[in-house]
């Protein structure tokens, strides 16, 4: 065997049918990889057979710009200190009301990439930051705007309680993102998932610790169904061709 | 303070509007309670000013049959060698297309729970049973059923790799339930939860471990939309009067 | 050394001064101990030299006989199916606002007995059940009352969301109880537990799982500090003589 | 959606009534704040409708000299080598005895932290340190000034015994901080926090990892309760106009 | 492969000569094994080369029955409502000082089955009962008692506190063994063995959960020092002859 | 005792007759070692008594280059951006056929450092890169492989269910490497640990997170005894000779 | 939807190939399962296309005659006071010698259903029982049985420590089977899970807690790889027929 | 309040005595501290009234310097690259056998921490390195050593086995020490502190995670027991005047 070389690495096993399988074109998560890697998958991507969004979640600057540099035309949407989601063929936009809703300061760049992938799916979310319930004027004042939703997702660490408090508020699909923000007790989110999970709310769905990507994948999912029941053929991935 | 009697502990504060609020209307959760206050928890959400499905879930011999007595009408569904759902008020059928899936024998008392949820609110779920990943075939031949499924909702223990097969199979919305039967690493379903949530299949969502129940809400509120989506004014429990 | 007797069991070392020390007597803890056990340990703690209260708790129906039969006069309180809290020697009554809260059903066995202590004390609280953040409107309700306590009980498993909210509505102490039912990913209480921890709202304490006897003991605690404070001599504890 | 820059970071939604609710003023928690943020999250504060204390917790260097150009007047207390409180608009001066105890040195960054935020509000404690239960005189020696006091704070890491015997020597309320310094078996406090739980002595109650802000918050309500009791109308956060 | 009958079971491979190496005879733990497994192997270990003393552990009644019934002469010691150590071919009286001391109540069962193991060995250990730090003066009064000791073992559960409190007061070896009794936050005897592994007093050493057994073996291995450096050949298995 | 110096640290305990016990020459760990301590202890291999393979695994950079000039010849292999494992008197190549699979990017390293441990016992694995279960034709296309295979490796983090499915797919050995890249529910591979420990198929056996080195192993092992029982006498590590 | 009966639980969905896919046939797992279940799962497999073993695993007395009863002809291995294993079509004995060894006792039962499976395989292991390594004289006399071993099984609970001395003594396959057995810090296995795979002899692989079934799969498969790599075409299911 | 200054971190309440009433005088823990504070400690604990050894345990380089310049004659031990313990006014040289094994490398530094604190109190311990159990010979080697020690130290990380094999192999007492080196499943030392709590060997006691000062301080109050029975009246802290 001859020693590994850089480039050996980057020869990664595309799946550029996931879009037209599961309404969700794979997506491209840079921790761990060279800015080069990350610039080749997303290439790789771009000029297979797919025709959905394209995705670069929690990029650092030097993996956005090498990977932005080699795909020119992707958005980038910074959604921590050092973090960006960068997006390439994103699908035209959408009318559902979807908002995302944060407990605290701290679940925002969760909340960010939530909303950037959704965006690159053609959602508008609405961002309705620092709701969490030690405060509750605070989300009793967005009474209406939980009742009009078509889809509710709720980014919280700590304690994790306003999904609770929301999903008895709607009748809408509410999808739970813990975060790990928070210290001592928090447990880096676990305490959160646990807390989700163990709601008296009944009907929430958690997805895993600081999730915003498989959050706004399972929306695109659920989205995707009311889309397809309303009688149109076409599902969000295809509206991006 | 004079000594409590029984009859004080069913004075319960029965929530008559959460039908409205939320598509799903107050179930009673009968371990922990007597079969008199089963039985008088479900008359008071029967006689109250809601209009949609009333639910006893995880009831035993005794427990059913009191509230049964109490109540007539209702529907009994056997999950378990000793434990059964009881609805009543069900809603018409619906025509979803609700696959509910289960990787082993192990999973199906969760699954019942589910389905007899789905049942009370109209929905009529097609049970899938032991199509576990370790005989791959199983699965594959239900690719059909998934790719034309509106939701699809997976139960499954031990390592819980099903609904990371599933996924990668549909674009329909996907609820994970991880259940508790197994031994030693399965840890009662904790692993299969973990699991879950660690999926590379994204777009899962989870409830908590064999919460059937939770994942039929959910179920519900996803339909939900879809049937808003649709132009509909009528949601599900507004069909229920 | 010769067999150990049953009678060898019971010479327990009570601390009859505690009542002065810390404003809260020793309590016997029925679980584990005979019926006999149980009766001797009161005996003793009503014939030594302290004044406050006598407590039992969590005594089965053969432990409270038992302990009944051998000291008269005891009231006893039923806080669930096969428990029950006995006391003697209770305090006059006191006039201080104290809520005792509960989310659900599940949670009455603690705050029964959390209610039994304190009544035992003189101090009258205020039974609230089935007030979960699940349906908002039911706490909500409860505005005024949380406004004008002195001190605030919530008792609450599963996520114990009860708890932050009820902190954002009131200055006055709160005390968390978390309680173990619920299933899966309660954890026994440790979910509850955590959570309460970790909430966003500050000035939260919390006792640990099932804890009702515990947190009622703070809260004469706290409660004493009232009435310390308001020039009295007297304690709660000196009360009883 | 167009690019978040980081003004749009510093958006918080403050909640300037919090005071008036909860008898406890928001804080802002500094890390994972940028300096601008905190600064700016501090004058909202000032300069809305609110009049208790300000107090921005754990903030660096960096973040202390950002927030204090821009909000003169603030007091800053260090509380650890590269960690400061800083507190604006503190209350008058309060004649409650409130000993906050340590086990160890490891302890004083919460102790500190507890101790400015009591400041803020007019609290004077009493910082008695090294008290630990390996050597018994230290606290026995300071059993008259446990027995005297209004209210104890106890922060203690590793094993946390300190708080179960400072319990068991007075009969003011006891609040419990574990902390996280420690290594093995001390799980960065989780073993403190278990073991005050745990504890055989009645009435502690027990506040999150090193979180002397909350144990400061929970002592401010307590002792309102007494300022409330001794008939005077005005309350702490009154008294800050 | 014929099918396994019961007497197959007990075709245990015994270790005779344990007691030569390692100061103490091999123990049959009762647990899991039939009444007449228990029985033969005592009967094995009492026939065979080794002349030290032969112990069951935790036998329950029928099991004590059956094993004392096949090998008579054995002395049986109650250690809980329907648990005995029973022990053949006890040493002769040794004249160490050694306490056992128990927080509270239910830790007597623990500090039983040591003092039953160390009795075989002709160790006469001291049981003081109820010392927990909750009531401080308990241990205070035992404080020559601890200054005198050769050896001291200490058993609480809950917190675990007692061995910290312990440690500061004697020089002489300390043993802690955590107990499993307690409720919630106990964690069924881990909060005391993380406490006091985590403990502020330097010197202590800890032996498993309940092993009041294990704790015994251990201060049998140290008082053989201490014996052996008298400059007597014997040992205490020896001098079982 | 006089202070210790560096050149003290090196002097290992070197097993060199491991590799004839064993079938597994004695391997150094490098992290934690200085760059000296990894020359020292492979030229203390190399210089023995033993024959078969010398292996240096984590080195980082530093490591690798001082290892290397002090015993030359050897051959290195880049397994991670700065980690490599070096490998001295490799074995003859063999001709097993065993692929070693990763469901995605993030399991190269420890596929790598699998990979080179086989290479230097002769072993050539096939590397089988990207086949994870979210997209379920990559690794049905590897089916012919996998059925011919004599042995396979599968890495994989996250939920870990490759392991599952390939199992289900071949007679061969299994040997799943559960991987700790991921993040929140994946606790760092403990739950792809107990995910593969709970597989539901059969004859799945697993090694320790991340260790690609003790798959390798125990592969050998394995392999070791297809080689014997074809009649040959030599084994593998009698092969480097 | 109707009422589910009995019935309707037993119409499993067989798994007919997988002996000829995997090497092993599908075992039907007793627990969670009623009698008639039991017997029905293993008629349909003995009916159905596949040739080789079919096991029932964990049955107790009344499943076990009812599958008996159903399908005579199969054989019964009492593993436990009240379970056992059944087999029917076993395969013809073969050669290969695998020692079986157990620490204590308790792993007896684990030992058993290891055995019995493999028995039905063909193969026929050498049960090695009470080899801890408290006596490591016991496991030093198996040194010639563990070198001459083609592969070796270890079921070992509490700190499971014979793993690693089996694995240093032997160059054959280890499979570790972590037993549940234990008490206290034996965490029901989980600390001899974690210990096998910390172990620091190379090479181990480990299996489930208590999973005497898998380290048996595991091992025919591994030997069937012995048995194709001798040139001869039959493997162990084929040999059934 | 004013400002904390630093100095005001310094004023540590020393606890002079401890040497006199535990055998064991007060340590210094150096982690957390500046290199002022520990030098304070130090000097306040040299000119008080005490008379036995002072010890400044894992001192980094600037923390030593600081310390050795403001109190001249300590002697300094590496422990690690950056790890040094520091001793004051040591006992003379005692004639005890004391040997302290490790299985590996990465246990040194603990050993040697454990080794330095031994030395202080005149302890010549013998060092015994890389004597883990997966080369059983290595152990097997020291089995007179370990016959004739007076007590024994085993530093053990991953598995921990080899304290269960020493303590088979010796009458004297074992103390164990779990080290955190290790990855995966080790979990930085609990699964080797579970294992040793679990161990089959009886009478092994066990010390926290890393802790061989603590391990030392154990050490030295059964060795002072030792002497104490040998009918000298000095102890060791007294030998050091």
């Amino acid at each position: 065997m001859s020693p590994a070389t850089e480039e050996e690495f980057v020869q990664l096993r595309l799946d550029h049918h996931r879009g037209v399988r599961t309404g969700v074109a794979e997506a491209v998560y840079a921790p761990g990889k060279t800015p080069g890697q990350c610039a080749e998958a997303v290439h790789g991507l771009l000029h297979g057979p797919g025709t959905g969004p394209v995705i670069l979640t929690r990029a650092d600057r030097e993996q956005a710009e090498a990977t932005l540099s080699r795909n020119p035309g992707g958005m980038s949407v910074q959604t921590g200190p050092d973090t960006a989601v960068l997006t390439w063929r994103t699908s035209p936009a959408r009318a559902e009301r979807v908002p995302v809703l944060t407990a605290g300061t701290a679940d925002l760049p969760t909340a960010r990439e939530c909303e950037a992938v959704l965006s690159a799916y053609g959602v508008r979310p609405d961002l309705v930051c620092d709701v969490g319930v030690a405060g509750l004027h605070r989300i009793l004042a967005e009474a209406d705007r939980l009742r009009d939703a078509d889809l509710v997702l709720v980014a919280a660490g700590m304690e994790g309680a306003l999904a609770s408090v929301v999903a008895g508020m709607t009748d809408a699909p509410v999808i739970a993102i813990p975060t790990s923000p928070g210290y001592g007790a928090s447990l880096e989110g676990v305490t959160a998932l646990l807390a989700m999970h163990a709601s008296c709310s009944p009907g929430i769905t958690v997805v895993g610790i600081d999730n915003g990507f498989g959050a706004a994948c399972a929306a695109v999912r659920i989205l995707n169904l009311g889309a397809r029941t309303r009688g149109t053929t076409e599902t969000i991935t295809g509206s991006g061709t």
